[in-house]
């Protein structure tokens, strides 16, 4: 069986938008791993009971079951050493960078476009994820995005230590693109993927930094669905 | 000739506060290596012609002389292998930790304390501090941290992304501390040395976090001059 990986889609058979996903799809190209994307939405939690989970990247590799994208990237490196290391044998300190890409870029960007994503899902899907998020945000969505352009500035100000990390390399993980460097960029995609907004400036060094990583792998990001941003 | 660490110094032959070098004298403790610390003082910088740098810590090591934190920690990694590795033989991700703790717990920590850091200082010290901070803040040191108890909130909800980094694990090092650990616990070290207010919660996990730091190493941090915080 060929290699699966599970992802969130919309209606939009091509548009992978989810965080989380483009952290796996990006890891795997990594690797130079093929794989079979499976469309996943976010109402049909039953696909996923084979791997008693309810939330996607799952990624199904011969007999391994794996969730969570953390998970997937460590099983990536145990399981296939030869190829490119994704975290040179030390999970630990990108689970930092993780920690703060979720509750830092994330929150940021789920701010400036969560009302970007209901119409690119289907009825049911849209249904659930206004419901949820409403009920994370306690306001609409269209109020949650307001006035997000006089928000940019607070917005690309809390990417700060980004920049500082970025000075005087080409990427976190240094020369080379690493787990830092997908774990972080999937934040980008997400936003790039479902919304038109510009999160970023041209002359920011998180720009260029990320005009390389939609290089990578053939151009895979930079040919993915996106609406210009 | 015994290593030697040129730290930074006020009046107090005995209390270390620059977070930078907290993170050297830990490093240092980590790998199991003696060192005679040698206190220097901000108006002192032609002491430093020697290292070609004007800042502390600087590491005189044997035959070398390495200056800034995250190099010596390089330093102490390929110089004593065989030691407690402090960064696994990947200091790239470790870059993103300390450009976090650098412009979020470090600016964060500053803005409450700075103002508590001149009365520890010799006067042309003194001085020296208060002409450039006021320079860099752009107001007196006192209206910098005026109102700050009120500001604790804010400054306790920009630390989550370390607070999620914790969950799940007793260091950000997994299991036992690496020099992650080392690079945000600077930043307490540097407040908790100069100021009595006190930065975080008692139930809040970092709290938690910070006790293990402390009792490290024999209690070396513990036993540091503090004001209680």
């Amino acid at each position: 069986m060929a290699r699966q990986l599970f992802e969130l889609y919309g209606t939009d058979p091509a548009r992978v938008f989810s965080p989380f996903c483009w952290r796996s799809r990006m890891a795997l190209a990594h690797k130079g791993l093929d794989f079979d994307s499976v469309p996943w939405r976010f109402t049909e939690a039953a696909r996923l009971a084979f791997a008693n989970y309810d939330k996607v990247p799952v990624l199904v590799d011969g007999d391994a079951v794996v969730v969570d994208s953390f998970a997937i990237a460590k099983h990536l490196d145990a399981a296939y050493p030869d190829a490119p290391s994704l975290m040179h044998g030390n999970a630990e300190p990108y689970a930092f960078i993780g920690a703060w890409t979720d509750t830092v870029l994330h929150a940021g960007v789920a701010g400036l476009v969560v009302s970007d994503i209901p119409p690119l899902l289907d009825a049911a899907d849209s249904a659930y994820f206004v419901q949820s998020r409403e009920a994370r945000f306690r306001k609409p969505l269209a109020e949650v995005t307001a006035g997000r352009e006089d928000r940019l500035p607070a917005f690309r100000a809390s990417l700060l230590p980004l920049r500082h990390a970025l000075r005087g390399r080409d990427f976190l993980g240094g020369a080379a693109p690493d787990y830092a460097d997908y774990t972080v960029f999937g934040g980008f995609m997400w936003a790039r993927s479902v919304s038109p907004l510009p999160l970023l400036e041209a002359d920011d060094i998180i720009h260029a930094w990320r005009e390389r990583m939609l290089d990578l792998h053939g151009g895979m990001a930079r040919r993915a669905p996106c609406f210009g941003a």
